[in-house]
């Protein structure tokens, strides 16, 4: 059976070599005799795999000493309430609203306390990264929250807004690993992993040691960030597969060379279909150019019948998922790391044709 | 490489025939050109998984209409804080402390509410199932707790409590699927994938329906059952790779005979080694015998230097993960449903020269 290009937004494509790997493993482990998933997560064999996991993570994002990594269940969702029922200790804080996780994020923080929306993008369909304008933050939040990657609809932040001392965090499920970023910059980057990490049902958080105290008693104790740092992510049995699965990805993208390495490549693919984009008479990108995402290229042909039509005929091509989010309509084209370029150039051969087709 | 006995409490060993199917079908499942991993959890083709996997379950377990199957993730722990989050009306619930479980399962709850413990074993180490007396009951409790089955300790509750109305909810993580429960008679039943249904991940929440009301808006949405109930668990994305292993899990139970047949298995393997037991002159079990768990079996040697030397021994012999829970020293054979009764015979066999040779 011959493997499709997934341009699915997440869950998503991972890399073929990962999977054979784990194909390979999957009932015997090495010469332990049993399937990862099979593993006591308090085993030595696995105690091995977890730690690994960090242990690669730290090194492909050069992440300091004074940050733990925590792996936590639930999605980037869970993150939505954990955020503020860990760092809210005036019950203020300054969100940016520049996306449909991103107004999800803001929904579920006012639950617990005063949300300032500092600036929005939702006029023009979160075609854009609003300007930000410093005036508006409140000196008083207890944390500024951005997204950086859109996954909907295709835009990110190229720079960090600075944020004078209110720790900045970030949902970063759709762009981590997938360029240089500092993390120094953040006091939280969570990501969920079905996107460039592993297998849904993991989500990754790094975070500021000194952002790790003084939550309420009567925060649930699987919301309480000290729960994951106090047990290394083992307060209770963590998703050991999804952990095992993101080591291999890891693994795979420090052979490849690491982040520097994948961001040129990444920078390369998107260039490419962006670059046909821009040439092309019946497709046209709906993000803004200056914050186009480099994860996923969302574009239209104007004519939903037109559109409806193309993604149709892609899939029996073999490039499937390219339909647009429900929200919006259109096309999405989501070329995480585990994308090749091959899939990138496949893909604009195969709008070449239909314009040609379709004029 | 020859597999193991793996008498691992959990995550444990899953039928082989389950984990070679899956091996098989990792990179590509069936026709559609991409892993289980891989794909959007909206798409028609994982669509078809999780629905097949609840529709398998709620056949297994014969559960009846008016009652949800939820998969939410955060294992059973989570469902410590969701059941008095989403149920604590009045702020009163009973709970049975009989284990290390059922005593975190408190110790959360009583961040929500007034907790009545009507019994507990904690005076002998919790090596029986407590004596009930209905007369300590809260009549206005919003819900009455227990723990099925006893993973550390190695005992459970042949038949459930008469609560007259209250809802019951149980922690079954341990012997779900093990032998044939009513469902009718709980309100909510809530249990860990990773001891008799699939990796460690996802979680599985059956509710009657009429429970699913009234949670306060400040409860975070992930942790809100309506969310799950309105959104065919997913509001986000699922752990669609360990919703796919329950399936196949669930094919597997299904295939042998339902949970009638894997009943009478686990009854005839738990009768082999607790006869072994009540027979032997170095071992002896360590739970009453009347509540004697049918998936954990906890004995001790009496010198714990002998049981450290049985345990290293064992597991040279390739029977594996036999040490007791940290908290209690000893041994404990897990022997869920993917414990063939080869594995309980190679065990015993093991044990007996064990005895001969430590006379």
């Amino acid at each position: 059976m011959e493997r499709v290009y997934n341009f699915s937004p997440g869950p998503s494509a991972l890399p073929l070599a990962v999977l054979e790997k784990a194909q390979k493993e999957l009932v015997c482990y090495k010469n332990t005799g049993m399937s990862v998933m099979e593993m006591s997560h308090r085993s030595k064999m696995y105690l091995e795999i977890i730690q690994d996991a960090e242990k690669l993570l730290r090194e492909l994002m050069s992440i300091p000493n004074n940050y733990k990594v925590l792996f936590i269940q639930g999605g980037a969702s869970l993150q939505f309430s954990m955020v503020p029922l860990n760092l809210m200790k005036k019950g203020k804080a300054d969100y940016i609203c520049s996306g449909e996780f991103a107004k999800k994020a803001i929904q579920e923080a006012k639950r617990f306390g005063e949300i300032n929306v500092v600036a929005s993008s939702e006029d023009k369909v979160f075609s854009y990264i609003p300007e930000i304008d410093s005036s508006k933050f409140n000196k008083d939040a207890d944390y500024f929250h951005i997204t950086t990657n859109n996954t909907i609809y295709g835009t990110r932040f190229r720079t960090p807004p600075q944020t004078n001392g209110v720790p900045l965090v970030t949902d970063m499920s759709s762009s981590i690993l997938s360029e240089e970023y500092n993390v120094s910059d953040y006091g939280i980057i969570y990501a969920g992993a079905q996107k460039n990490i592993g297998p849904a049902g993991l989500c990754i958080v790094i975070i500021r040691e000194d952002l790790v105290t003084g939550t309420p008693n009567n925060v649930p104790v699987m919301m309480n960030y000290k729960t994951y740092v106090d047990n290394d992510s083992m307060y209770n049995t963590p998703p050991t597969y999804g952990i095992y699965m993101a080591k291999l990805g890891f693994e795979w993208l420090k052979d490849l060379g690491g982040v520097k390495a994948i961001q040129k490549l990444n920078e390369e693919k998107a260039d490419y279909l962006y670059d046909f984009l821009d040439n092309s008479k019946l497709f046209r990108g709906t993000a803004v150019k200056e914050d186009r995402s480099m994860m996923n290229v969302t574009f239209v042909t104007g004519s939903e019948e037109l559109d409806d039509k193309f993604v149709k005929e892609a899939t029996k091509s073999g490039l499937e998922n390219l339909k647009g989010h429900r929200s919006v309509g259109g096309m999405r084209a989501s070329i995480y790391n585990a994308m090749d370029i091959s899939g990138v150039k496949a893909l604009v051969e195969f709008m070449k044709k239909f314009e040609t087709e379709n004029k």
